[in-house]
């Protein structure tokens, strides 16, 4: 195994460290909860937006603290949900008055240990919470640590639009109706050139031949749908795009938003050149793309790869969209 | 060799294509020309900044054409610097009537092609051309394809420090002067964990057993200081940060700039936790840093490693870094 790490034990919390130096002035780390919060949370009177998982898919979720997305974020050990505790003292912390929403992904760690989080918090605080459960990978119908679809690419589009419309002052149920509205409305499909290798097991989570690749895989490196001959950008686009439009409509006004995202150990040179393939084969379907993200924003540690992930756009959500935001991972607007 | 590609002799200008795809309101492609134009160049009365050398160092230099930052950027075959034509179409492209700076990294084949670019845009519009030469990296003294030190990540810094110069209205001379203030003051160091693939090769450009890492490596895989036993990432921050401080004093007021910098092939979490090994040894050689910036800007295809690069900072160089820059790889303050 060769990474940039000391002992395979101490990767998150090493990891958190270095995330909290290099932002003094925009995070605030809470090292024995591992949480990484918004220098200014809770920020009174606002809907607290809160993510986490395991970590390992950076910048997901830290990456995403901020103005305009998440007030903070736990983050677990490599590939294992955060427990409760952390998400309890998170959630306690990003609360300004105006309750809770939790955004998790599918994984049934994650979402035993959020909805133990919120019944804590409810007890403790009294405050409201609520939850939006993100299942947008059309691969595989329950999976390793899965029951349903597994929560991958749409989390960020989740994190970014309720963080615009917690940052409008809308009341919880309104963020959380819009949480979910951005769930219904995004798919995902991924692939993988590449294994990843946890540090802690110090070899490749799978086997994957020099001349395979796996479509549909998961950001843990779960199993996908298939495993195929190596093929060119060309044909693996199509094996994304398809599947996605297959499961959904994606021609309705107000055009989609496309995100094509790199798993960890692939160049933006080969994602820019994914996102020209797949752009084509979207006009082809009659697909209109209004906005675009390219880039490695939902990883897998070290996994060579990419996914793609599209969300059904209306002018509110384009309007969510694009509201300033200001993360370490994500910042525009201001 | 596993990549997200087509054929190999058809990655960078796909690649192109996907950027002008995914950013059509933003940048200008010159397909023919291989050059990566701000939309609004050029820009009436400003000096242009320009930049660009081999592809396969994305988002250098491409993704940081934009308003505060280059004007343009030329971009080569993958790791072969771009030619005279598309530098001079690239040079009268942004030639605002205020005179053009040429940001160029200290490989032989850039420096001269730029030279004849900048005779051959005098000659054709007469308008002064500047040159600037990026020579940062501290391991090696001439190299393969270079005379003298290699630019690496420095040039980052040059091309966001000189394009907000330009940006205030400053004049051509002045920019140009900043912008070797900045080379002068900044150092670099590399190393890789693995090699890259060029696609037009197909196989990795060195060899690199499993239980050895590269220190001083060049962005091309070109040969460093010496080969070590993998380390810890504690122990590799001290083979980057010791020849750093041994080649040049950091601790005047102000305080340094530090960028660690991911080869394309390493995860964020693995550059966090390098960020934070490297701080605490600033810290320890009485090195403040007033900024910092952690992720994968100056990469070399897919590698896996890292790179330090320090910029002493004084009150003027801290408010051009700090100035708002609008690019799709670096985005603050606007």
């Amino acid at each position: 195994m060769k990474k940039l790490i000391n002992d395979p034990a101490d990767v998150v919390g090493e990891a958190l460290q270095g995330m909290a130096r290099a932002h003094p002035t925009e995070l605030r780390v809470d090292m024995t909860n591992r949480v990484v919060f918004r220098a200014d949370a809770p920020v009174r009177g606002k809907v607290g937006i809160l993510s986490g998982g395991g970590s390992g898919h950076e910048p997901l979720h830290g990456g995403f603290v901020g103005h305009g997305m998440l007030d903070a974020a736990c983050a677990g050990e490599v590939f294992t949900s955060p427990v409760p505790d952390q998400m309890l003292a998170a959630t306690t912390g990003v609360d300004g008055g105006a309750g809770v929403l939790h955004i998790v992904k599918n994984y049934t760690g994650d979402v035993m240990n959020f909805e133990m989080a919120a019944e804590l918090a409810a007890a403790e605080t009294g405050g409201p919470v609520e939850s939006v459960v993100i299942d947008d990978d059309v691969a595989v119908q329950d999976s390793l640590y899965t029951a349903g679809r597994r929560g991958v690419g749409a989390t960020l589009f989740v994190e970014k639009i309720a963080g615009a419309a917690a940052e409008q002052g809308r009341p919880l149920g309104e963020v959380a109706d819009i949480a979910r509205r951005v769930d219904d409305g995004a798919r995902s499909m991924g692939m993988a050139l590449t294994s990843c290798t946890v540090p802690a097991k110090g070899t490749p989570t799978f086997d994957l031949p020099d001349d395979e690749i796996e479509i549909g895989i998961g950001i843990h490196g779960e199993p996908g749908r298939r495993r195929v001959p190596l093929a060119s950008a060309h044909d693996i686009a199509g094996m994304l795009v398809e599947p996605v439009l297959a499961d959904r409509d994606f021609t309705a006004d107000g055009g989609v938003l496309a995100l094509v995202n790199g798993m960890g150990g692939t160049p933006l040179i080969e994602l820019y050149l994914m996102y020209g393939e797949i752009a084509a084969l979207l006009d082809k379907a009659g697909v209109t793309v209004a906005r675009s993200l390219v880039g490695s924003y939902v990883t897998s540690l070290d996994m060579a790869g990419c996914s793609l992930t599209l969300l059904q756009l209306d002018d509110e959500l384009l309007r969510l969209w694009d509201a300033p935001v200001s993360t370490t991972g994500l910042r525009w607007g201001m």
